[in-house]
C-alpha cells in the first residue's frame, strides 16, 4: 500500500511515535528535521523518509495515540487479553458496558461477530462514536444510551459480556439472565473493595472465577544497555473472568 | 448447545478444572463425587450436575488443559498480546517459526487469514498437528518439516512474522526480506543475552522496536480474604516487537 | 574464624545451601560427594573443601534455613525494610505481636535496644524461644504468652511497634495508646480486606499512613542466559507503616 | 522530644510530607493553610497543628526528602535490603565504592563498625560529605577521593563490600583480595549487560552467587478504595550478592 491524503499514517522518530493524518496543512517536526505532506504521499508502508519511518498503524496505535479520552480507557493490555477469555469469534453476540471512550469496544468488535453497547452518558456515547468513526470502527456494535439497568435485553440472549462500571455488582442479576447458559464474563474494575464486592455477588451464579491483574514491564530497547523503563503503569485495573452457571 | 458424545468439555469443580472428551468410558472424581458420561450427555453447556460446571472450552482452556508439550509452550499471556500487536486479521499472511507444540499458531491461526509455519523438529511438526488435529484448530495453516534457514520463501511475501526459536539473530536478514515494508514483527526469547543480540542485529532493518515483558498477577477469588496467589509465572519470555523499514 | 565443633555452618553446593550444626555425627551428600567433619574443623570460612563452600551464616541464612516453623513467616524481605522503617536503633524500645515463629522479631532484636514481644499461642512461644535459643539470638527480648488485649502495658511507652495478626483493627486503639506520640507503626497482612479494615481504624489516631508490597524477582545467575527465574513468591503480606499522631 | 530551632522536622500534610529545617525563617504553606516557626517550636513530635502532623524523620526521610542528588541515588527499598544481606553489624568493617551522594553509605553507616568509603569524582565527594554532614551522619565512614583501582588497602581487611560503579567487573579482583575469606558482597547495576558481565568475572572468585530485583508496589491508603499507585518504579537496579571463596 502506498499512502493517499486523508490516510491515517503512524510515523516513528527516534523513539517517539505520533498518530497523524494526511491533510493538506500536515507537518511534522522533530528535533531538526521536517517532514511534509509532499514527503509523504505515494510512499510506501515501512518506507524511511527523512529520518522519520512510515508505517500503518495498528489497531493498539490507534487506541493509544488516536483515541480522544475523557477519563482512563480500558488499555490494549487488559482488552487484548480479555478478548481472547471471552472466546470472541464472528460468532459471538457480546454484551459490554459501560463503554466511556469506546476503546475496549473497539478491541471485541475486531473479533466478534456483533457487540450490544450499552453506556449511561450521552458525552460518551458520542465520544465513542467519535473515536469509532474517526478510524471507520465498530461498524458491528450496535451502541445504546441507557444505564444497563434500564436496557430492554432478552435472556439467554448473550455468548459473552465485559462489564466496566464503578459498581458492577448491582447489575449482576440482570448480566446473568441476559447471557446464555455456559457464557463468558470479565469484568475490569480499579479497586480491591469493589472486586471483593462483585464476588460475593457472583458466587451463587458463576463459576470458573478468575481475578487476575495483567502488568507489562517495558524495557529500553538498547543492546549494549538492556534494562527496564525506570517507571512502568502499576495498575489500571483487576481484571474478573467467569462463566454463567445454570 | 448441548453435549453430545465425542465432544471436548471443560468441567470445573471447586477451584479445580478438567479438559475432558465425552468418550463411552467417561467418568471424572473429584472428592467424594463421581461423574459419569450419563450425567453429562443431553446437558446444557452452563449446567451444574452433581456439584460440577460443564462447559464449552475456550481457546485458552484447549491450550493450558488439552495441549501436549515436550518443552515450555508459548502462553496464552503472551500470544494473545502478542496477535493483537501483529495486528492479525482475516486478510493477514503470517510467517511463524519455530512452532514448538504448536500453542502459538493455534492463537494466531485463529485471527489470520493463512499462517506459514516453519519447525526444524520432525517431533515437534507431528506433536503440533497431533494437537492442532485433536481440537480441529489450524485448518488455515500450512506447517513446514524444515529450518527457516533452508526454507523458500518469496521476498516482500508477509504481513507479520512470529519468531520462536532459540537463537534468533542469524535468521533476522531473511526474516526481512520475507515481510512486506512495515510489516509487523514479534519475537519471544527466554534470556536478556538473546534480547541484546537481537536487538543489536535488528538495528539497521526495523524500526519502532519493543522490549516488554508480560506479567500475569492471580488472585485467590474469596471476597472475604481478597489477595494474591502465593506463587507466580515470573517468567515465560521476553517479548521484542518491530516494524520492517525499508 | 575457623570452625569449631558445634559451630552453624552454610555450606553452599553448586546452586543448594544447607544450614548444618557440626556435631560428631555431622556429614553432607551432594550428587557423588560427602563432606565430613574432619573435613570442616579447623577451616576458614569461605575455604572450598571437596567442592563444598564453608561459609558463617548471615542472619537471612539463620531464618530461612535454621527457623523452625508452623505458619508463614515472616519473610527477610519484609522484615528488613520494616526495620529500616521503623528507624529501630539502639535507644529503641519496641513492642510486637504476634511473635508467631519468632522470624521477625530476630531481625528487629539484632537493631533494636529493647523488645517486648506477645503472642497468645503458647506453642508459638516455645517455638520462638526454641529458634531463638538454638542460636543465640533476642537476648533483648521480653517474651509473654498472653494476648496484646489483654497485656499489661504502660502508656506513652514505646517507640515503635510491629503487629502482626490476623486481624489487627480492634488492638490498635491499645496499640496507639501504649506508643510514644510520633511512634512509628508498621502491620503485615495477608489479605486486602484486613488492609482496608486496618485503614478505617487507623484513619483518627494515625498520619503518614502508607501501604505496600514488596517483591523480589530472582534471576538465574547464569552469564551467557541471563533471566529471570520461572517462578516467584508473589504475596506474603501487604504492608502498612504509620506513626502516632496526637 | 519537643522540638527547637534548628532540628529537621517532618511534617505531614494530607498525603504530602515535607522535610524542613526549624529555622528562624521558617514557614510552610500548604492549600490555605499556614504552618510558622511558633506553631512549631515546643511542640512533641506526633503533635498535630493546624492541620499539620509534626514528626521526627527517619533514616528513610532523610535519604529521600533531604539529600541533595547529582545521579540517581540508591534507593533506601534496595540499601536496606543489601544492609542485612551483607550481615553488616558494629563488628563489620565495610569497603565501600563509588559513594555518589552518599545516600547508601547513609544506611550502611548505621548498622557497621566502620566503612571505608572510595569516590572517584571529587564533587561526588563533597556531595556526600554535605548530605551526610547537614544530618550529622555516617561518623563512621572514611571517605577517600580516589578511584578504587588506585586505593591503597591491605588484603584480608574487609568483612563486606558493596560496589556501585557504572563497571565493577574490572575492580573485582582487587576486591576480592582486599576482603577476608568468606565475606559478604554486593552490587547494585542498572542493565542486565552489566550483571551478564560481572557474573563471568566471579565466577572463580565467589559462591552462593544471587541475582534479583527489589521491587515495592504501593497502594493508594483508602480504605473504601484501596487500590495499587498508577506508576511505581519499575527499575532502580539488579543486585548482585556473593561470598568470597578461597
Amino acid at each position: 500500500m502506498s499512502f493517499q491524503e486523508g490516510d491515517f499514517v503512524l510515523i516513528v522518530a527516534g523513539d517517539r511515535k505520533y498518530l497523524r493524518r494526511l491533510t493538506k496543512d500536515f507537518s511534522l517536526n522533530f528535533k531538526d528535521k521536517l517532514l511534509k505532506l509532499e514527503h509523504v504521499l505515494g510512499k510506501s508502508a515501512g518506507q524511511e523518509v527523512n529520518g522519520f519511518c512510515l508505517l500503518k498503524p495498528t489497531l493498539e496505535d490507534l487506541i493509544l495515540l488516536g483515541f480522544e479520552r475523557k477519563t482512563q480507557i480500558v488499555y490494549p493490555k487488559d482488552s487484548f487479553y480479555v478478548a481472547f477469555k471471552l472466546g470472541l469469534s464472528s460468532q459471538s453476540r457480546l454484551l459490554e458496558f459501560g463503554v466511556g471512550s469506546g476503546a475496549s469496544t473497539a478491541v471485541f468488535s475486531s473479533l466478534a461477530g456483533e457487540v450490544w453497547a450499552y453506556e449511561v452518558r450521552q458525552d460518551f456515547c458520542k465520544l465513542a462514536k467519535k473515536n469509532w468513526d474517526k478510524f471507520g470502527l465498530c461498524q458491528n456494535v450496535r451502541l445504546e444510551n441507557v444505564d444497563f439497568k434500564e436496557a430492554q435485553v432478552e435472556e439467554d440472549f448473550f455468548d459473552c459480556a465485559f462489564v466496566d462500571v464503578k459498581d458492577p455488582a448491582p447489575y449482576m442479576e440482570k448480566v446473568w439472565r441476559a447471557l446464555k447458559s455456559g457464557a463468558t464474563f470479565a469484568s475490569l474494575m480499579p479497586t480491591a473493595n469493589q472486586v471483593a464486592q462483585l464476588l460475593k455477588v457472583m458466587e451463587p451464579l458463576f463459576c470458573a472465577v478468575e481475578v487476575l491483574e495483567v502488568l507489562h514491564r517495558g524495557y529500553k530497547a538498547n543492546p549494549e544497555r538492556l534494562r527496564p523503563q525506570d517507571t512502568m503503569v502499576a495498575h489500571t485495573g483487576y481484571l474478573v473472568f467467569a462463566r454463567k452457571r445454570t
